[in-house]
């Protein structure tokens, strides 16, 4: 393990923080709100940190798949450590454990809070609540390598480590573009939905929080009632559409913008994800009919909660929590669906689910004609062995994951649905969940063991679970021999 | 597709049926009650039926592992469909749907009752219920193969279609020869249990039905509360003993009745179930001891429940649906589980969960260290390829079956836990779940499209998914090329 090289990305890590640290602190002194201090005082605290890590560059720039797992490990637990002391410090947040648990919340893009009334919050800390599901929508390392000059062999592991979805593609030859073109994207469709906003009435500061939330597939909402308080259909339908482009693959996006349209159309993904959204919304649609007006309100709300939960945003128009229990089981499922690999959005991932349907298909044809040979293909390519055994192990690492985190809820006596939804909601980056911590909810009543579990979720849920297991690994921490 | 050689050999598993049959007609016979006429009628109809399709043997004995799968499940299917008729027709349970999810129930042995008040059952009908649970346990079709004179190579796809468990194990060059040691060491264990339960004071009747459906794992019991009605430990736990053995992969005991000790001891899934039952069990026992007189008193009934949970048998000596949500958990966790591979157990299996397991740690060290060859072992001996390619296609199709059969239970409004655990009960052959369907209710009030549901369940879980998925892709059907 080269210790010396992480803490260095550590260090530039931490100064990235701090400059983003200063835009809610520029927003306090607009609204003259005294908060600023402690947001001075921390990006401060990070900008000097950072210094002493970055002081000189390691000599040693050995950096292999291991030191990239540690890396953004590190770095995403620090970024979360030292974002929640804003909350902290101002007395926003008293307890320290439910402010990093805000904090975690919010750059892993789960969007679970333990606040009861988020509107007592300063314009400040809205923002930051909501620049950490920006921030960490993309990926905070992908941001540094976007625009720090870091050269060297570290970029194609640290991207690998924090990218969703079972493969990372390269949009351009260098990964210092590839990740420039990915934020340049991401931050125009921001801009994009901000507009659109604006247009339909919103006030300017709603919409840069509602965007920032959108595009990270977060969720923090700075009213209590969630998208409840913004009534009309305009505003509701601008987020329901711009939460399921954020749960896009942007490889597609990338594609689109560079005119290869038919490549773009075969992406077997897309296809996938947006059939899921449309018929999970018709049968819930139908299966609520009976709480609204008429077909067209119940399908409205239907796809909102629809489109919220596959790609893991969690912002709701309704409490869901009170629907029948078929429309909550198949929010339950999208749940683990989840959005498209390489987009926003948390969960298992389209891409895994498809390329396990197929393998099934796969083995019953090989299993009625045992001599034949097949093989699987995505997109029209053949899908690597490699690929395939990732999806697996995934799988499994994610099912043992998520029955040790229930058992775990379980100590402190919820009921089981409960502890189901919030290790769900967690684990897949969600953010609300049914009964007690259902869209109306919050997280505030757990335990602090249960906190610190579901922290360790939301963690894992958003660098897809190894990068956090590898942490508890004694090899991980062995001298390079 | 050979139409010919499937239907001869259902033609051979309704004789052996129709054998079976006059077992409780016999008992009907000695207890003076009427219905030994209906056992009477569908024995006779089993081997008329019997004697028409084994006529004469097909030409063409073309015998692959497709028709191998279509025959278990077929033979399973008509297997379920006589044998509910006795209930049927005698009135004890009015209606065919009910009397059907009683006898897959049965012959599945999950042991999930629809009857309300089993006490109302001619000792006949109690002794059938039993009787499917033994039978069942072991397989019918290797019962066919250990007394039938099948010769040809319809053997091995038979066994490998039937038995449980990622591989079969030959324990004998002839399979005919493994299929009648199998039964042997079968039919010698559920002699010593009956014993064992004599010497305790249980009446003959209880014991040889006690010792029927543990030696199956089913947990039809005979009274309405099941193994509570035998108060004093003697009993308990000597069914809690054979239950756990009964759990066991019969191979370990063919390796010790051949004095192989050391090969036996080597047997890493036997260990993984033994530590699993004594962790759950000392874990749920502490978590539940303000409910009992002492923890000498908890232990016991931890152990039974436990014991009962993972080898998918169902008794229950206490309402376990009233335990605290951690232990409720664990048992939840236990269904899922299961037994060993080539017990008579349901469930995912110790074997298959163990090589997850290991394919984590697998995959955790080739992250840590790319360029090292890591090789899975079990047993001393390196796991196949393909093995591990069933184990990870199992566990996606067992989710499939499973988020499909819990979306369809909701159409019905009862509440998530109810049938998710209802799903889990029938899916690994337990029995009882929580909720509406806990230890001290029954499955009667569901609707028939649940039902249908659950007896689909109950017949995939017990083959281990393919054979019945087989039933559904068009390609099983198609004529041989």
């Amino acid at each position: 393990m080269n210790h010396a090289m992480v803490c260095y990305l550590v260090g530039w890590m931490l100064s990235v923080e701090g400059g983003i640290l200063l835009l809610p602190m520029l927003t306090a002194v607009i609204y003259q709100e005294p908060i600023a201090f402690a947001y001075l005082a921390v990006s401060a605290l990070c900008l000097v940190f950072s210094c002493l890590f970055t002081r000189c560059k390691p000599k040693n720039t050995r950096f292999y798949a291991r030191e990239g797992f540690v890396t953004v490990s590190l770095c995403w637990i620090v970024l979360a450590l030292t974002g929640a002391l804003p909350f902290w410090l101002s007395g926003e947040i008293p307890s320290y454990v439910d402010a990093l648990f805000e904090s975690i919340s919010g750059f892993t893009t789960t969007g679970a809070t333990i606040l009861g009334d988020v509107e007592a919050l300063s314009h400040a800390s809205l923002l930051w609540r909501s620049l950490t599901h920006w921030v960490g929508g993309m990926g905070v390392l992908v941001f540094m390598l976007a625009v720090l000059p870091l050269a060297g062999g570290q970029t194609i592991y640290l991207m690998r480590a924090e990218s969703p979805g079972p493969s990372v593609n390269k949009l351009s030859p260098h990964l210092r573009d590839t990740a420039f073109i990915l934020y340049a994207i991401y931050l125009g469709m921001t801009v994009l939905e901000i507009v659109l906003l604006l247009l339909g009435g919103m006030p300017l500061f709603d919409a840069v929080n509602t965007a920032l939330a959108t595009a990270g597939t977060g969720g923090f909402g700075i009213w209590n009632n969630s998208m409840a308080h913004y009534s009309g259909y305009y505003l509701q339908a601008v987020v329901t559409l711009f939460m399921i482009l954020f749960g896009v693959n942007f490889n597609i996006y990338f594609l689109i913008l560079t005119r290869r349209w038919k490549q773009a159309l075969r992406i077997e993904e897309l296809r996938v994800y947006l059939g899921v959204i449309a018929a999970s919304a018709l049968l819930i649609a139908c299966n609520v009919r009976h709480l609204f007006g008429g077909f067209f309100d119940s399908l409205h709300h239907a796809l909102f909660q629809v489109a919220s939960i596959i790609t893991t945003t969690g912002f709701a128009t309704v409490d869901f929590n009170q629907w029948p229990a078929f429309s909550k089981c198949i929010l339950v499922l999208l749940m683990f669906i989840g959005a498209c690999a390489g987009s926003t959005g948390g969960g298992i991932k389209c891409s895994r689910v498809l390329l396990m349907c197929k393998s099934i298909k796969k083995e019953m044809q090989f299993l009625i004609h045992p001599r034949s040979v097949r093989v699987n293909k995505m997109d029209g390519r053949r899908v690597q062995h490699e690929v395939m055994r990732s999806v697996n192990v995934f799988l499994i690492a994610y099912l043992i994951i998520f029955i040790l985190s229930t058992l775990a809820l379980c100590l402190s006596s919820q009921d089981l649905v409960t502890n189901f939804t919030a290790v769900a909601a967690t684990l897949n980056n969600v953010g609300p969940g049914l009964e007690l911590v259902g869209p109306s909810s919050n997280f505030g009543f757990f335990d602090p063991l249960s906190k610190i579990v579901l922290m360790f979720n939301m963690l894992a849920g958003r660098l897809e679970l190894f990068p956090m297991l590898l942490l508890f690994a004694p090899d991980t921490w062995r001298r390079n021999r």
